[in-house]
């Protein structure tokens, strides 16, 4: 049985809500199977407002080949993750892969801390802009910005494009 | 009269309380005015555990000649201070005097995104350093570093020494 697509969200503590939840529920609701990706299976991650979601797969155990795509919501978890060797890792073997890597508001941080970033076009949160462009990327100011398999947004208003984007890309 | 000599902190909300916390204590203790600057005069900011703190003066009315040096917090503050474009400028006219700028943890996105960092010698929060270095930073894992008119550590476990060469530089 081959199963639905799996979509990988990774994920620490004090994630933008509305990035994880609307990404999530777009997915889940076009068919596709999400699947959180944290530090350790099991455990509660805690949204900035009122979210709580566990852990459906260690880190350790997920593969990048066992993934359609990655969604990397913004708040303070990005800079968890790339904080966290791992995750650094595993989105540099899941963007070799070619596969679609959506981030959002301060997601690309962990595509920025993964050295990925020089020469490539994407957007991102407005202060992560400015890290962006110092590394070497092509940054642009808009709801969605599309980039070979990269799917980018600033932030929470650009939330229904952005899962658009995601669930188009995966069809 | 000519007073104390004043240092200002660059403050929004969600900074880190021991990084806010220690400094102030370490400059009043020395002797030194301590300044709350903030985006509105008498705003209350809360630290990311249990500081409240109220802004003294507003950064429309923050003159940089009118300190003796720059503290600038960690925490979500910094990623804060530097979307509004006045603390930007405020530090920018401040480095350019060439007196102490004391930025620790997440601190220094603040000079990053003011386009300060390039070929300067600086540490910072791990995940701030590879950020740091693809702007052109020289990034140095220590728990103070020196460059010029810049003191900066890494987060709180490197308190003592941070505020030990903020009084230093001071005298």
């Amino acid at each position: 049985m081959l199963g639905r697509a799996k979509v990988a969200f990774l994920l620490a503590d004090d994630f933008e809500d509305s990035e994880f939840r609307g990404p999530y529920d777009a997915l889940t609701a076009a068919g596709f199977e999400a699947v959180v990706v944290g530090a350790e299976q099991g455990q509660h991650l805690e949204g900035k407002h009122d979210e709580s979601v566990s852990v459906d797969r260690s880190i350790v155990d997920a593969r990048p080949e066992d993934y359609s795509a990655v969604v990397i919501p913004g708040g303070h978890s990005p800079d968890r993750l790339r904080a966290d060797e791992r995750f650094v890792r595993f989105v540099q073997a899941f963007d070799r892969l070619g596969r679609p890597i959506a981030a959002i508001c301060h997601g690309p941080q962990l595509l920025l801390s993964a050295g990925l970033v020089k020469g490539r076009t994407l957007t991102a949160w407005p202060t992560v802009q400015g890290d962006l462009r110092f590394a070497g990327a092509i940054v642009i100011d808009e709801p969605v910005v599309h980039d070979r398999n990269w799917i980018t947004s600033r932030g929470p208003r650009d939330l229904d494009s952005f899962c658009a984007a995601l669930v188009r890309a995966l069809r």
